[in-house]
């Protein structure tokens, strides 16, 4: 019998908190969809302050988000976007892109940090005189952190060049910014900063600050005109939506500050599962709350069955593939529920500690203990 | 200076009940997207059971529903849909079954009742030989009550005849039920049964029920798995969205016993408007909760100008043109508001008194006083 | 056994005449894809000058050609497009404009003589106020001669009226041409007289001019150039293309003035058809060189029967429905051809001579004999 | 003054042969778009039977057929597509698969051989259970010849191989074989051998093959049924198509004995330009009628000044880039032709004959001379 649940598949799966029912419980609501609800207002003007940019819109996921943002910057038929190959977008938000907006995307290999290489990026730029046989490259995408690479982060710097990159090109840039505030907190830069070269982002309120509900994205005033009437046409207007609204502003005020505390603990649980033998973890690489674990050939279990084996002492995880398991760390994961979590593990390969741990490399000094 | 607010734009702007911010405060909630919200999926079955569908899935507005709908009915290239020229989704939602589905189009003629002839339908349904010139017929679609009518019913006679054509066909039925609990009240037919021959069905919660936000899409369970994937294509997958559920649960539950109210008080304020000389209301087709009013030509008033004379008053109704208006009755007006906003528009024609009011049709009774 | 074969299905059946052989077997050419074939060029100057254009593109069809204009002039997301409820691009063209352009139709009632009331094409643009809820006008399409009215034609007037009307609300005005040289013969107007208003033009040359294959969309150099675009993607370009250009040329110079004769062999057929009792053709309507037979209610034949009666006997004719007949004259039919096609109907129906003709109407005096 | 005129831009610039010519004066034909022109039937027919398919489907271009190909095969909305990176489809045909046809392209790092690695294939391939997040693979293509790579041939033995993991995931396989022939006479393998594995193929007969214009679509008699459907939708239909037809199977007939001269060709000029200093052409890959030559970053001019520099002479490339250019061969391009262009390219590169050529690769014999 199952006697406690740790539930590390997402960062999506966290229980709204007490402030947040309380929020709602209160909000001041109108119809957003007349564009007259104060909730939804408020909400979307801090986070487009928040991020630097003029204005803000409240959609429903960051799917969304990305789906609009994609397709207003992409608003002429024979549109391309340049995006990462082992991006959210491409990857996981079921080619809406191309299947819903008719855009052609043209990934970009994404390396292990969730770059492309910028000459790799200005290779893709379909170049205007060919016209009569490419598509008109319109977009860049990023992904910070990128969640794939296991929530790596972007810099400032690497951002500023795609950005810079895109204007002499004509084309714009697009941010997807699901865990935008995770790559503020982990390279303390602050996310206008982060997201200075974009022309739109979009931000997840449901993700790390654990909102019930809810992206937001921001951009120039135009910008998020045209996304509100695309918002409209994919129905995803909501008439008294300052409810989830009120929410999501408790998310963004007083979870920021969680987050710091979620890389701490998935670089704890990831230096410990990478002492497991049987399993490989780049420590390292963990710059935010997710863990890419390996596992290794010579184990004794596919993904699947660890996953099993794991769900019965109540840890969920995702698996993805046949070796490879994904962990998001999340405020309301403990630090008890972490030595739980690794102790679980740990059962399922018994007599596995490695003598030592893999080397972390050089200049990656684990200031947690 | 303002002192009194009347909002008759639309059913939607209704404020949620406190019994409906209880719900939100204390509902049980998790991860829809993963498929374990259980407030979700109380309001879904929910739904289902009342409209006798077998499956329910929530979506953040009518427009979504429909736009899923009709793609899930029309997922093969080369589809082509039947639906009223006048109807909800030819007009009122950026023609999204075309420029976000790239489904065909087929209007047929509204009559004025809000129904389209059985044999304009057949007409219009595609020889499947002609398949080198013609799309294909893939899907009928209905509205009941039928908004640009003035909210007029469908009954399930008429229903089931264009179920029985689509059936002959091998065509779906869809029906935009945006109001169908005000067409179910109205005629004194349970919803099961005015929806018995659809294959889906789309329910607004956040109009004359006046839940915050939502709408639910019911049909076989292989449909509703169908939508759901689409939902997530379109960015309307919602984490912790029992929330909004749990007080549209509370919308289901308490305030369809009100719209037989609000259908009395649109009654009474048609009456009143027609006896108005420079209106015209065909008070015997306020069949619901919708007013539509025409502004005679030898009116001193444009549509626009009435508008904004009213609003000095605070009363806010939609214009649809230059000659028409549109009032909508829901739970929140009350009857004194119907006092009021007669006084209003009285005001503004002064000695305009008809001495004789539009004789109704027979067979129309007015039952109310 | 079939002595005789009087294919009057439609105008696209003619065969090439010695004249375009021998202009195929002689033509320069060269890769129209990398611009450079002279025969196309040739003809595209030709016809952009006949039709009052600055530039021109061959394309593989009519159908094709209104697609790419449509597209062209609609190449942004969320555009929506008013043509006739009974239009060939609106039932004959599988839905294109939608199923592979995204663009939203929005029909407007044909009336007999083709024509849509300028009133309700007005009524049909959308207010750009109303984006929200709109997809936004971008294009209004005529046709002319209008092929499902039976061939009648739109006078210059009424198409600069429309043409007027697009301009005071910023549309494009497309006209499918596909037998525009029939209406130029009709009303002796010149070509470029009947589309000055016009953005764009697709005039066929495969159907009354019995080219073997193709139509030219006519337009701006900037609208030729992103149609060009297009019509790749599409896969329309086409290499050594000039062979077929050079027979369309001749088809082009030697043809037009063959239209008169179809014409005037329509009305005699038309006259004859309607002495028939049980068959009905309104005569006046007969403008240029197609007839639409209706089946009278009492005949003794279905559409069906009677296209296999009349098959037996090599006429070959399109049903159009249960009880209508489609006939077209083109220059390969002789009067004898006429004759003789008059009286396998006659036997068909025999003793059925009506006493008295179809009154025509007053003002269309019948010159043939 | 240029005396002189060798065009190696592509091998479609050929001019149409005087028999093809003839061909085209004497064809018998009629009303395609009916389905009854008997020179497009035959040359359909023709194509099946050398590839081996049920059917066949005469379309204006490689695109087209790609096109229509990939939209038969992925008829649903939400289906993806798996294709090289560097193919022909992705490249260099505008993204219509996914801004024509709404098809999300997921490709797949194409090798420097045209293949791409079976294992990255099937890595690629979605995991139906993922349906909530993925769109779903239903096809995979292949190019053989691979132009982009330099036109080298895929094995029958690779396309078996992918064909083999088509079929275990329910895919479907369509080959864009725009020089399938080429590959054919390459590796000495009969077209139908080439292609077993493929549901559908595309074949280009204007390209090595010399006709004017136009490919075939084969593959089985219900995927050829939808194929004419789409084929219409595009505007694809053509009436008296046969000239062309009857052009295109003479080309079938006479030219592909041609081939083999115009790889020996291609293989003598890729061996000459090697040999200038500043050169680089990797000879060993110069397996048909393509040549990829780099021009060294040591080298005085830039890809567009040594294109102009040729063209001086009258010998036309095609640059890729700034530092690559390309050259195809085809059967108007004489023995002398090669010298002559062997000496504009000397001539641009005076005394940098280079001491020793790359040395070719093991097992890959030059037997030509």
């Amino acid at each position: 019998m199952v006697t406690r649940r740790v539930d590390l598949r997402s960062d999506t799966v966290t229980k709204p908190t007490e402030a947040m029912r309380a929020a709602m419980a209160t909000a001041e609501v109108d119809d957003d969809v007349l564009g007259v609800d104060p909730a939804a207002f408020r909400l979307e003007s801090e986070v487009a302050e928040v991020t630097g940019k003029e204005a803000g819109l409240f959609v429903s996921s960051g799917t969304m988000g990305n789906l609009i943002s994609v397709l207003v910057h992409c608003d002429t038929r024979g549109s391309e976007v340049i995006l990462g190959d082992d991006s959210h977008i491409h990857i996981y938000e079921n080619g809406g892109v191309s299947t819903i907006g008719g855009v052609h995307p043209r990934p970009v290999k994404n390396n292990e940090d969730g770059t492309m290489d910028i000459g790799s990026i200005e290779a893709a730029i379909r170049d205007p005189r060919g016209e009569l046989l490419y598509p008109t490259t319109r977009l860049i995408c990023l992904e910070n952190s990128h969640a794939n690479s296991g929530g790596r982060c972007l810099s400032a710097e690497y951002t500023d060049r795609v950005g810079k990159l895109a204007k002499k090109h004509g084309l714009k840039l697009h941010i997807d910014g699901a865990r935008i505030f995770n790559a503020s907190v982990a390279l303390g830069v602050p996310v206008n900063r982060l997201v200075q070269a974009a022309d739109s982002v979009s931000v997840c309120l449901s993700k790390g600050l654990g909102a019930p509900v809810g992206s937001v994205i921001v951009g120039s005033k135009s910008f998020i005109a045209k996304a509100r009437i695309l918002r409209k046409t994919l129905g995803g207007g909501m008439r008294q939506v300052g409810f989830i609204c009120a929410a999501a502003f408790v998310a963004l005020k007083e979870n920021i500050e969680k987050l710091e505390g979620d890389h701490k603990k998935a670089k704890i649980l990831a230096e410990g599962l990478n002492q497991i033998k049987g399993l490989r973890v780049d420590v390292a690489a963990v710059e935010t709350n997710i863990i890419n674990v390996e596992i290794g050939e010579d184990s004794k279990f596919t993904a699947e069955q660890l996953y099993k084996n794991l769900e019965e002492h109540g840890v969920l995880v995702m698996t993805k593939g046949q070796s490879r398991m994904r962990i998001v760390l999340h405020h309301q994961i403990s630090s008890s529920d972490v030595q739980y979590t690794l102790s679980c593990f740990q059962q399922a390969f018994p007599g596995c500690k490695k003598k030592t741990a893999t080397k972390l490399e050089a200049g990656t000094p684990l200031t947690i203990r």
